[in-house]
């Protein structure tokens, strides 16, 4: 390849080349490697640009731009008149051995069969890591949405034609104004919106002042979490209840409780039984995951609970569109006079999780604050997502999805009803559904609630035990924490009639098993 | 309007209705406050609907709706062959007395005049919403893109008809799979497409496991204050700097201390006089605001500092796609062999700031944990914004716009430099810039900075003062924070030479004022 003999102050053998790959980016890193490691080191003279490319068969091209980086960096530097030279970097030497050598001399290894470890060998570890390794958040299922699945709406009704349309429109022609930095409580037009919708169908009175536009209920949670706790405070959740709240307040320092719930929901005297409580969080429309309505004189217990501790009460409004029987309870937030109550609600239920949009109602008083707290989470929300849904509020395309959104959701119920088993030992029957997108079902005991799931899994039926609602430190036995909970509005009837024939299968065997148990 | 008598048990007189709004819901709500404050107290009979509605001159429908849901909330009961009762609430009496009553004598006066106040009358105010008061964000400026503003990039060159295409193409038939909810640490498509980039253009060798995408730089300071601090941790911040980073790691608890910047970047050395610092917040391409990039001395320093005190480093590389001469020096991410370095990009400042899209590259034992972080903090990224960038990379459209751009902001940084006045006494000279969307150009004194600020303003014209970059407690005299900051890439070069001749007219008289200083 050559035709005299070089001498190169390294091994060229070692600089092995993908030839696939960008040359003289890779010459850059394996020259940077060898003055950073010592092989080559300060003071060495490289060798001519020319000489080098032909001892590794590249172009001098290639050469010159792996020098002019290395030069730039300042790991070599050039003399007049004479040649180029790895840089004298002795203010570093020290920080050479101290610092980094020790890394390079165990080279890429450190970081080999650690990615599922969270730091559990760093002697200096953080709270906040660790608290988050022991409150690790079970992800909601993802991919194409199954029947029973918890939490997701009927979105195969969803009018993304509309929706299209609105998003190539706005994005055809923005306004300059909107493009840079927003408001951090969100569009004014969509909180303007949010706030009349809520007054007319939750009898909410609110002003578009105290919205404040998040992405997704889980922000508004953790906004809370993060603005309202200090590490130490105590909070209390319903348990059974929304797991990834609980996670949430205990990973921004609460000491989370869970508090029974019963046919009225929350059991509010046993806030007084939980130490420095100043924060409750609750589902009182649609109590997640047992579908209870939290009673009037629990609403009350619970704001005055608020009061005499100074204590704040969040209540997520997760399904509140879902009402299929009865007038709906006024919200918490419109009895709280107080200024205790922060409402959350979400688009995620009407329209689809992935959107990420969900609002909160805040008492005034506390505006200032979770919009700055938002400004230095996220600085705001994507402006087209906001602006759109605002286009598609006005436009009444959103009332009019309601609708549609609960008539479909009774309609599926309603299969889900029809097809029910009835005859298996150890499970309850259907319940009534008042509200919500989804029903929890009684089972006799652990036993069998693990068994119903593992079959149903076996024929590829997606059903979700009531066990994995509860804290782990629940009072109730293991036995009393059984049932089923199923989302019923994911899939169209035909697959949810299918799921169930499936179902009824896989859970006929049990009906012989304890025979004196049936009808 | 009534032709018998009725005795009511309440002063129906109260009871003012506006005929605009809905009659039922008014009278439920006139009601309900009665049931409230005790002025209908329990076991009271209510009027029949038939007379309450004459009474009111209403229609029964109304009257009835009402009842019905305060029936529904247990605010009065009916008694078989007898009549509608206000429900005994005896349990509730007390908690009405200590709780809601108080509320309810002031009525909603308690808010008044609060909206702008964070809690300070509460004597039991939490520490978040303190720190939060105490660290008051300064909001980028909104708006319309104006000349010299810093932050926005020419995104009046952003190919929105593209944009919008995409936006209408992913909308139109979006997968099933991608609607529920999806993955906290990102679209996998987008981060494979990032970590290409990265590898290409910063020669990060970095693979799509280590990206976490955030709703643009900010949430990935957040999210690093809120899992890599507690409360006392020390922090180094670049001083002057970006303030808003430094205000999150405050509200997160840490004790943010400002490290001088000097031609090298941010003087390492000191970091060791810092009490206990865990984290160092840097911004090595091109230090914000003062344009330095940190020499590569100074990098290694920072590296072994973060090894030797298991300290972090969080490299914010915000507008690294501008560089205008030299090659870029490689991020401290490629140099970090000790999975210390936390790098942070944005699309911000290549599209606009509104989409709210960046990313993390963290070192692979970090991952999981941020993007559990992540998930309780927001879930994940709104999909369809993820899914059009990735659309946009993958296309080319990214390379292509991040060329124009680049082209763009040098072509606005040349009208800057060549019209920038060179007579006004005690203001510096246009600097060479080399990287970047602003420059820093030097101010002899504070006084004369506010004064060319102040004209500036009075003419219309927004420079920012250098001096509003300084933490307050900051050693440097007040005279050694002067300076102005401009962006130049946000307006076309017409509107930049346009405000800069209305900069000259409004500097001029500062040229007699000191005729001493000139020349």
């Amino acid at each position: 390849m050559s035709d005299r003999p070089l001498v190169l102050p390294f091994d060229p053998a070692g600089i092995v080349l993908d030839r696939q790959r960008g040359l003289s980016q890779q010459l850059y890193q394996a020259l940077r490697a060898r003055v950073l490691d010592g092989r080559l080191s300060s003071g060495t003279r490289l060798p001519a640009t020319r000489d080098l490319a032909k001892v590794l068969a590249l172009s001098r091209n290639s050469v010159v731009r792996a020098y002019d980086q290395l030069y730039a960096e300042g790991y070599i530097e050039s003399r007049v008149g004479d040649g180029t030279y790895v840089s004298r970097l002795a203010k570093l030497s020290t920080q050479l051995s101290t610092g980094l050598s020790r890394g390079l001399s165990t080279g890429l290894s450190t970081f080999e069969g650690e990615g599922t470890e969270v730091l559990s060998s760093n002697a200096r570890s953080s709270e906040p890591l660790q608290r988050l390794k022991n409150n690790h958040l079970p992800a909601p299922k993802s991919g194409a949405p199954r029947a029973f699945r918890v939490g997701i709406p009927a979105f195969d009704l969803f009018p993304f034609d509309v929706w299209a349309k609105l998003q190539a429109g706005f994005w055809r022609n923005p306004s300059p104004a909107q493009l840079g930095y927003g408001d951090p409580a969100g569009e004014p037009v969509l909180r303007e919106l949010i706030a009349a919708y809520l007054r007319r169908s939750r009898g909410l009175s609110c002003t578009a002042e105290q919205i404040v536009i998040t992405s997704g209920a889980q922000q508004a949670i953790s906004l809370c979490a993060q603005l309202l706790l200090q590490p130490g405070d105590g909070v209390a959740v319903e348990n059974p209840g929304y797991r990834a709240a609980g996670h949430t307040f205990a990973v921004a320092g609460g000491k989370v409780t869970g508090v029974p719930v019963d046919d009225e929901g929350m059991v509010c005297q046993r806030l007084e039984q939980v130490a420095n409580c100043r924060l409750a969080y609750v589902t009182p429309a649609h109590q997640y995951p047992t579908g209870v309505t939290m009673s009037l004189a629990r609403r009350l217990a619970l704001l005055a609970w608020a009061e005499r501790n100074d204590g704040w009460v969040i209540e997520d409004d997760y399904d509140g569109e879902y009402r299929y029987s009865g007038a709906p309870l006024a919200p918490l937030a419109a009895l709280d006079r107080q200024g205790r109550v922060l409402y959350i609600g979400t688009f995620g239920k009407i329209a689809f999780p992935a959107l990420r949009l969900g609002y909160l109602v805040l008492p005034p008083r506390l505006v200032q604050a979770f919009s700055q707290g938002r400004a230095l989470a996220v600085r705001h929300s994507e402006v087209g997502t906001q602006c759109v849904m605002a286009q598609f509020m006005a436009q009444g395309h959103f009332q009019r999805h309601i609708r549609r959104m609960r008539k479909a959701a009774l309609s599926r119920r309603n299969v889900l009803k029809a097809g029910w088993p009835v005859d298996v030992p150890g499970l309850g029957a259907m319940p009534e559904v008042a509200a919500g997108l989804h029903v929890k079902v009684a089972v006799d005991n652990y036993a069998r609630e693990q068994e119903l799931v593992a079959r149903a899994e076996a024929v590829g039926v997606e059903v979700n035990p009531l066990s994995s609602y509860w804290l782990e430190d629940s009072e109730v036995a293991v036995d009393g924490r059984a049932g089923l909970v199923l989302g019923f509005a994911a899939v169209p009837e035909g697959e949810i009639a299918e799921a169930l024939m499936r179902l009824r299968k896989a859970w006929r065997p049990l009906r012989g098993a304890s025979p004196l148990l049936q009808g």
